[in-house]
């Protein structure tokens, strides 16, 4: 049997292809709930899927604020634009928080995976003064030496993993837009997706 | 005695200058609490600053999800990722609703004053059927003859007033962070800023 491509993964699939020449193209705004209550959003970048499935991969800095609101509400939103093709992705779930004290050593091993798929210079900064604390003026700063490419992820460095569960697919060009919902029945997954006005 | 800008608006205007050469510049993503508590997060367009303040206008559907959102937690943070120069703005503060039945005139100007702002066509849409609603396949298209142009704002037309009270700055070119915190005294409104660390 054939793997099927999830209807808006395959949109998704296009977008990211359409928009390739674009450096910001794998870039998007992740909003989450700090402790506070209060939404906080911000640019990160696209990692891939996991594998086959329809999780989405981002890597963070294990010191930023979005892992103490993951960690105390597991619930992000994706909003992803292209600015070439007018396509908006809005992309709802909830998100597993996988650092290096994670008791499960399967993601213990996609972290790594994921460590070591990044470039040393994008690890490198995993190495650099706590992210949103007051710059010292005298900080050493880092430079790739200080990194050995075989060695395995630093404490800083964190994996999410985003699981869809729901996708609202908005094209400007065409003024067409498509929700696509998650459905669980019998332990088989499902999408529905519904036409509905721009 | 001259009006000073508020060192991040000048910063914003800036990026908005060097940027505006992408029709993209001006949108950027707001991310609100729904009413069950899960993050929500879209694309919107900037339709500048209200007269000389630092608040944020935006036009957007009474209709639309935002709307319950803001009603019902009245907090918002924009992610804008200025896509030429590397530069995000992370801009938190209360929203302002203003639809048709508020009681102050003054904010009933101001929606107005939005109204004659935007385009014909983008008023248009504020006429055509409930968004998020499904799509029915014999939908009038509403066009632009529907729409006297000298007709004030429809029913459905809302303005969103947002009043800065963080703003995050960050530049990926020169790898440069700057906090800028609002604080009250003596009813004065000053901002702090800070440079932390990317």
């Amino acid at each position: 049997m054939g793997t099927v491509t999830t209807p808006w993964k395959q949109l998704l699939l296009n977008s990211l292809n359409s928009n390739s020449h674009l450096r910001h193209s794998t870039y998007f705004q992740l909003a989450t709930i700090s402790p506070s209550g209060m939404p906080a959003n911000r640019t990160v970048v696209f990692r891939g899927f996991q594998e086959t499935t329809n999780k989405i991969l981002i890597n963070t800095d294990c010191r930023s604020h979005k892992i103490e609101d993951l960690n105390h509400w597991p619930f992000a939103e994706i909003c992803w634009y292209f600015t070439d093709t007018w396509e908006q992705f809005r992309i709802n779930g909830n998100v597993d928080v996988i650092d290096g004290s994670n008791a499960d050593p399967v993601k213990l091993q996609q972290r790594e995976k994921a460590w070591f798929a990044s470039s040393p210079k994008s690890r490198l900064q995993y190495l650099g003064p706590n992210p949103g604390l007051p710059s010292l003026l005298d900080q050493p700063t880092q430079d790739s030496s200080s990194l050995d490419p075989s060695a395995g992820p630093v404490a800083a460095f964190c994996l999410l993993v985003l699981d869809p569960n729901q996708v609202d697919y908005l094209n400007l060009k065409s003024n067409e837009r498509i929700t696509f919902s998650r459905k669980i029945a019998n332990e088989e997954i499902s999408w529905n997706s519904e036409k509905v006005n721009p």
